[in-house]
């Protein structure tokens, strides 16, 4: 019954045949197999390794099933064990005959990676345009916040006054470097395994150049047992969503933050927003919360599939059926992970109010007033010494580093001048600002006006 | 709409409805959150936090919902978010106001890490019974291979000849650990976190032991935010599985090697076996594959769960909803690589003859000639260099150890007696082994003998 | 020249000894290498496989070797691969023949994983120490900070109020839990391989129970194949390791989000804390960063033993070398863990004033007041519903609930009553608290008397 | 005493100093560091923030401590924690004053990174040369050996015949997309983080083009906080390795395999395998199974960096500080791995013979034939069912394809003719395959003549 049945005597057990089955998750690619059958078939046909109307028989074959798959109306069955033994069965049922000829000069190991190399494209098209709809989404944020200056940290730990823009850039910048990654991926998996057959190749006369171009490959892939054997593409795929991944669970993790009592810097609209079933006073960031989740399931499916390809011989080994649903799963999560990220963005409001008021807390001139001192001429070690000693003296009297008079400051050192008080305070500070790249204003309203022109923004759209 | 939305004024968009929503999985727990309601109504009623009639109505209204859900007359919906509130909103459609009164002093945290630990002391009780499933096919293997000696290899060189058996008992022995690291699982999680509500416990005066009695859990947890905030019972689990995914990955790739054609030492029936769809004479032990290829899911959802975990903030993030997938799959998986494991031991021949034949290869006597040796009074190191030598005649005659003349090995040291040859040969050898534990066959037979009384294996029944 | 060179001509190139040799980092095992030889020493001669002379000089020689390495004299050769090597090497340079019969009945598959189980053993026992000292300074720590109320965190939200102790306590628990996957972990371990040789045993007359009991081993291994083959151990220590690294990545991030300006609940001291080479004014809680961030190297150990034993065959395999170095950091690190969270415990400061004033923002008292509903007799629900919206209230009038006039509270439904008010503020919700586990003050009493007893401290010494 | 301690009044603990410090594993990157502070000085004096003879004084210290530290002379003090402060409190006490001047308007945030990536970028072109030295030794090993036919698999059954050559440019196409991966990831990581300071960039006249000019890069980078806080070039990179690791771990299994007993097809020198301590035939080949299990740890260490990384807000965490060690080992490991692939590779010989004699083996040619009825005009579906009967009779009469009689072969259809004799065998089937990228001798010498081209290999030379 199976199509490989020939030497066979007995038909597997149920365990076996459940445990083996693949079309329940593999279904994902019927329209990847299809469009594999059509070229391949047409190429068939040009070789005259089947006749024209055969081929037409199997072209109208595959497109009545497709619309019937997309219709619902298509029974996938467990005992055809996957997504090309279902076509090709439904096919045979169909159109009889000719449908056993659309085998020739092929070997589920070729067809399955090709179906999965277009697959992969598609999906990285779409994670494209996921990503650049949030950055989008981040450079309007930045638009709409013009001037609003909040603490820069590190170590969770007040450091440095910045702009909003700036420090939402930053995720900009690292979705840029995202979307690279994926646009190399698919550029180096864009090569057409198809007519690598089971491992060797074949001796029939095909065409190679012909299915890869007609699939929009960039060309055959050079190596038959390479062409099945490798996951190599799907690994590079799954580390790219990882990396992206990783950087979405820092931006979810600082909106939380942000998003608490304490910090108070940002408040989601109810559309983005959950309730508690028992206390009803809570409004949680969950959106957010479940995007740095959600990293963790992207990781995972990268360690699946790395554990899954190592130590396995050449060239194809029934574990790599197992490469299919990380794939798919890593792509819908990180899918989601974007979509919703980007209405987070969307539905945030900063509390300018809030922010302002504590802004002067932590110090945050502390380094513009060493930099004072440098420009002074101290060598920045001792510049760094006295602001060291200057902080001290206000963590003693409870108050700010402009509150410090000038004679309070002179008795740490002398070389104080009352032009020091330009350099204080956080707006003071961050207008001090200039080199390439800093969170000086101008500097931030050059890296957004690159952005816009870069994603294309009408600014006025926004 | 949503139980909780008493402040707030919209509701989710769409993404995040889909995004956040977890009743596409979670409704897994079904069985255990009902149990966890039955028992948490009748300790409300008995503490006198609900009429007798007001729980009964919601026990009459839960059994209900059960049985509808088994008869898959259940609708799930989504934007009812998760198997929690599925089924309360359901029993509230169907009780009306009683319902209301079922979520008094719970809270979503505890409730849901109530039915996952329940889930998780069902799931293990599964696995064990699967895993001694699997113990017994391998005795049973054992028992059907009496005698047969096969090569025992290191660094996949053949090294010393062993039985059969003695190999068999080696993953029956690596399953009775993967058995009790579940069985510490299991009493370590064994405890009722119902009661500790959002995270802080309750004023209301409930009774946390009578709830902990009712479903069966050692005790309650003795503190409520420990309750709530923790899945390390999870990552345990989830540990114990991968541990046990490895031994199987090992089992797995040591049948696959040993159906190639180059080792042929086994034969897998047609009924655990598949075939190609382009080489009609292949005949793959696919199943044995997967096992190997399914134990990088089980890591992989191990991973995800410690990347989850890591550096969350105490008490219930919304990160943690996605603990239940990971968990879900790694046990549907652990459970099927077990079973399918079982049906190949089931349906494996060994084949002597070619065993046999192929048998003398590789001096797998030289340790028993190196012993020989040492008995008669030489340093093992002595000893060992003196066999080296022997070797390497052999290699030079292209023969085996026991095809040496006495005068050949005599030229290599004059130790050698007549009696040298009651230590060559693999049969000879394998006869040689008598310390604790070894390939000797008393020694096997002991340990069958063991695991043949501690499986409650009746001999005759296999 | 290698102890295995009898067939050899040619010895390993220079690249090839490099990369293979484990010297550099197994020597870590040399004292249990040393312990085991012994006790192996001492069972060949009471078998009669050495004369008590021999015995003794190798007992001799062993004990000035040992002196050698834990005074630095001794020294490690590369060209002699591993520990076990360089140290028999020595031994036949220091005492000659004897030596050469050492390895009688033995090989390094047996030899190492005995000395690994022993380090493993003492491992252990040094990291529960450990927890426990962590256990007590929490403990400590709660006692010096009685009644001091925190806001409970769900979502990083404000929900409800609790003792301090009380969370200091979830800690506790983790780490007790954490030390029973310990113990549960060693006893499953502590079984002898040692005589199972390089996988058969042997058929020299030894006794595998003296070894064993002489190295307090609960009894030999079993199975010999199972002895030198396994290193489940290594991966049930290093998962073990791996969920503590997780409980402390939580236990990092918390204090660290505490040590922020905008939460400000504590004050590291100088002692464990570093500042900025640029920004004079920082000052980080580095060591628990660290301690969040050492938790990926834990984690990381863990799937790099899982990826390696992945589709192993039985039985030793080269591969098997890498395990130590994951082993040996996974331990060095969650030990550094330990004690430095440990010390940094000892070395913060709560800051009750800030704590206090910040205490009554978020509506914390929302639960319990929907639980002086429930007591009144409404079903719970509908006293959500009422809370939720007496809170929507106080956010549009900016203030508290316990602001909020009996008219006002009326006005969104009859039934409150003056005695509302004893549930409302924040000292007055926790005192309501009194369920099993909960932050009720009582209850959190008794479970600090429960860890003062189960950690044998006594209370004045604090 | 620490140069950041100008607020603080206490030093930190000996065990909070231990864990904290980095400068054990991080002078790895001195001459980074030193080459980064060159260019920083020149820049400084350039922009008049020092004088030009303050400028030389510092970089006359820097050579003469670069000197020191590559001639083992230069003292490294934990109390200084990392290779920064080390080198620079070194320059202060050789050269004085000046030395304060050189951190001017840098943090150790922006040095670190930047000394990181210079770092990468190094190692990216080591691994790229040994990656060619393997592709170099690969297709070597392949001219050697033309026209030997092997065995190809799938699920490790035997499949279809294959040629060596063929097989072993599998390995060189695989390794060529390793090489494009480290070569975006260089592309991608080599813009300049210096001059980001702290994390917001600074006021002081900086030029952060002259710097990136001068250190190589590209540009500087655009963002000061992306600049310092992400670390997406380090997982880039480690996951690159990974891959590159899972390729090698399956040539290493593949290797392993061929060296056994069972399949005999290779043989390694003496040079290239190690004996066992206690069974004296052994010859393993141990550098591919430790091949096999190193790419766990470059796994390993990714994950690492993948958990580290997970939740962090911006920018600089101290977390990040354990970057290092994963990055420095998967490097060092990978490399290690690449080079003692090459030796193995340089280093066996192939048993022509042998492999000959077992060729028959298998059915190799059932494909071909096949493919023979397709082109005698059956559809592929039913020339499989055809050859799987005719398989089912070899094996009956226990024959290969070739051995049936034109009689045997119409009796089960009347299609056959004398002409199917060409199909069968081995050599036959071979010679028949003629699709690009097939296993056809001329494909394939077309595949080795594009590698010796584009490799730049001297054919005559090996």
């Amino acid at each position: 019954n199976k199509l490989w049945g020939g030497r066979f005597e007995d038909s597997v057990t149920d365990a076996v045949e459940r445990f083996s089955e693949s079309v329940s998750f593999d279904k994902e690619l019927y329209k990847h197999d299809i469009m594999g059958s059509r070229a391949h078939a047409t190429m068939l046909a040009h070789q005259g390794l089947m006749t024209d109307s055969d081929r037409d028989s199997i072209l109208h074959g595959l497109d009545e099933i497709e619309r019937r798959i997309e219709a619902g109306n298509f029974v996938w069955r467990t005992d055809r064990e996957d997504v090309h033994m279902n076509i090709e069965a439904a096919l045979t049922d169909m159109i009889g005959e000719p449908a056993k000829k659309l085998h020739t000069a092929r070997s589920r190991n070729d067809q399955v990676v090709t179906d999965l190399r277009l697959w992969c494209r598609e999906a990285i098209d779409k994670i494209l345009a996921r990503i650049k709809q949030l950055q989008v989404a981040l450079v309007s944020l930045a638009l709409k916040n013009e001037g609003l200056i909040v603490p820069g940290y590190t170590h969770l730990q007040r450091a440095q006054p910045v702009l909003l823009q700036h420090l939402l850039l930053t995720y900009v910048e690292q979705l840029e470097r995202d979307a690279g990654r994926l646009v190399d991926c698919k550029d180096r998996m864009n090569f057409c395994p198809l007519g690598a057959c089971a491992l060797a190749g074949t001796g029939l006369p095909i065409n190679r150049f012909m299915t890869s171009d007609a699939l929009g490959f960039t060309a055959p892939m050079r190596n038959s047992i390479d062409a099945v054997s490798d996951r190599d593409f799907v690994l590079e795929f799954l580390s790219a969503n990882s990396i992206t991944a990783i950087h979405l669970s820092r931006l979810g993790e600082e909106w939380v933050l942000w998003a608490s009592e304490e910090f108070g810097f940002l408040t989601p609209s109810d559309s983005v927003s959950t309730g508690s079933s028992i206390m009803p006073q809570k409004k949680n960031p969950d959106p957010m919360e479940l995007v740095r989740g959600k990293s963790a399931r992207v990781v995972g499916d990268l360690v699946t599939l790395l554990v899954l390809c190592k130590g396995l011989p050449q060239a194809y080994n029934r574990d790599l059926q197992e490469d299919k649903e990380p794939l798919f799963d890593s792509v819908r999560t990180i899918l989601g992970m974007l979509e919703v990220t980007t209405e987070f963005a969307c539905n945030i409001t900063f509390n300018h109010a809030k922010i302002e008021r504590v802004l002067p807390a932590g110090h945050l001139d502390a380094t513009t007033l060493a930099d004072y001192l440098v420009k002074k001429g101290l060598p920045f070690r001792t510049s760094h010494e006295i602001v060291g000693r200057s902080v001290a003296l206000c963590i003693a009297r409870n108050c700010q580093l402009s509150d410090l008079t000038l004679d309070q400051l002179r008795s740490i050192n002398p070389i104080f001048e009352e032009d020091v008080y330009e350099y204080l305070g956080v707006e003071s500070s961050v207008k001090k600002f200039g080199s390439y790249g800093s969170t000086g204003s101008e500097c931030v309203a050059e890296q957004l006006k690159f952005w816009i022109a870069k994603l294309h923004m009408n600014q006025t759209q926004e």
